[in-house]
């Protein structure tokens, strides 16, 4: 597999390097792996710090910023970053109005984000904690006891991030996080696998003319195999998986994901099949977010996650947001 | 090849039908394959159009709104948009001030927009053209007469897009527009070649271990090609190919943009190494941009493109722009 790099050892201090220099509105730690916002911490509010294996960008690091994330921790692709990155995020932003760790639902990241609430709690800093754990495809995975957390975890970032900026306490912006991943569903379908840099070849075997339905981030088996299926019948699975779960009674906004490989081309007409089943299902839409948000390096393929969104979760979404991959309304 | 869609010959129509449900604060034309800014025609305020074929999103539609284009005419699959549909464009956003059409240098779109620049004036629009033709790998290719237009695309947009915002008259427009393709060069790269839905496989042959040095956005031959490159030889290659050719003398604006495959990650530790071979030929960057912005529907690669700025092109950069691809300011 050609890979756009120097040797695979380096791929993550690389990136780190070159997303510095692009963006010289955030304060990145090479050395230590930690992304802060700059200017923080900010006076009387609360804190976000999440942060996972490398691989899934521009998750995290490109939702640092305001109204979202405070900082980013990065691991090594696919691997989950080390307490004392956490730790160290934590101290960076905490203004004593305490921080919420985001953490996806991975057995590596569970454990190391427990142990740097443990830490930071031992040098002052009230942390509380959510725990995303969005995919229906499977409970039970790889790397996970339960549910694995996917692309609700922006839905949990921009509204908790909104709430923080408004200046709601740790509490409070801790239940809305909360709320956010229990309100949220999502489903992933892979065209085809991805390859680490460290592996230089494809994480799984996918053969030709096959695709596998519920597919986790870093290629995890999914539900089933079949053959090849149209954009509209992903679609109608994709749905059926996140609706049939969620059983939502009111309206959604919907994330039209793509893994990384897939041209924004065939995301857009893909996202027309997505509203038409949601349509079909009597589940209205508000906002739909389409394309490359919460990637698996070269995965070819798309995942959609819906969140049924009351009037407020609604505002906290519309709300002001600038960060290197979202930004809207400042 | 895998594709996420229904069928090949519905591809740009789903595209648009998924990108309008998405974009509801942009007028989409399905039928008549137009993308219009909500509110234009602005009174006093010249129009700028562009388009092209389809796959290379979001090049032209994901940069229409405040500050960057006021419609983009969508082709089929690397197929050049028909006159008609710029006319209708030209119509729907001339306010009286006249419109620009920024052009890429490709046959296809030169004749249409020529043809369709003759029809508009007809009907009482006045225009004005900018050709985009920055890429230094070849001259004359398999669709162009000269050098082809890559990635200064989104330069001329956003640049001429912010003094048209500004009240700038259509002569103004055109004149920026036109600065900023001379002084911007772009140099791509193929990993990998892209498959057009109408074709189901690869457009050209690239054997395992090999690249493209100077590919074009439709996987026009490039250059040369080599043994598989490391990330900082690829960024040697590619800066020297455009410092070579613009031979600055002040301060550059940058992209590195991705060509729909290749992980963010990748692009990131890409940029490390396009800063430091830029840096070592004494070349200030003032402003950076990475992401997918000028692709190529599956091909992984990249490509360079640096802009000789002055500081009145750099303040009209960093004015606001709100569009679903490039947005900053407001």
């Amino acid at each position: 597999m050609k890979m756009l790099i120097n040797v695979a050892e380096t791929v993550v201090a690389d990136a780190l390097r070159g997303f510095a220099s692009a963006h010289p509105e955030l304060t990145v730690d090479v050395e230590h792996r930690v992304i802060v916002r700059r200017g923080a911490p900010y006076e009387g509010k609360v804190g976000l710090v999440s942060g996972g294996g490398s691989g899934h960008e521009p998750l995290h690091g490109g939702f640092v910023g305001r109204g979202m994330l405070d900082a980013a921790c990065p691991g090594e692709v696919f691997t989950s970053p080390v307490p004392d990155q956490m730790v160290r995020a934590a101290a960076a932003v905490d203004s004593g109005a305490g921080v919420l760790f985001v953490v996806k639902n991975y057995t590596g990241d569970v454990l190391n984000f427990d142990m740097a609430a443990e830490l930071a709690e031992d040098e002052g800093v009230q942390i509380a904690k959510v725990l995303v754990n969005d995919d229906v495809a499977v409970t039970d995975s790889l790397y996970t006891a339960g549910r694995r957390g996917t692309g609700a975890t922006l839905f949990v970032e921009k509204i908790a991030g909104a709430a923080a900026e408004e200046g709601a306490p740790l509490d409070r912006v801790a239940s809305i996080a909360r709320q956010v991943n229990e309100n949220s569903r999502s489903f992933g379908v892979a065209l085809s696998a991805c390859s680490t840099p460290a592996k230089g070849s494809p994480t799984f075997d996918l053969p030709g003319g096959e695709l596998e339905l519920g597919v986790g981030i870093h290629g995890e088996p999914g539900r089933e195999r079949r053959p090849m299926m149209t954009s509209g019948e992903i679609a109608d699975a994709a749905v059926d998986a996140v609706a049939t779960d969620l059983n939502p009674d009111g309206p959604v906004i919907a994330l039209v994901n793509g893994m990384g490989a897939t041209p924004l081309l065939e995301l857009y007409g893909f996202n027309a099949e997505v509203q038409r089943a949601l349509t079909e299902r009597q589940i209205p839409v508000l906002r739909t977010l389409v394309g490359n948000y919460v990637t698996s390096l070269d995965m070819a393929g798309c995942s959609v996650t819906i969140c049924q969104v009351d009037e407020d979760l609604l505002r906290l979404w519309d709300a002001p947001v600038a960060t290197p991959a979202l930004r809207w309304g400042c």
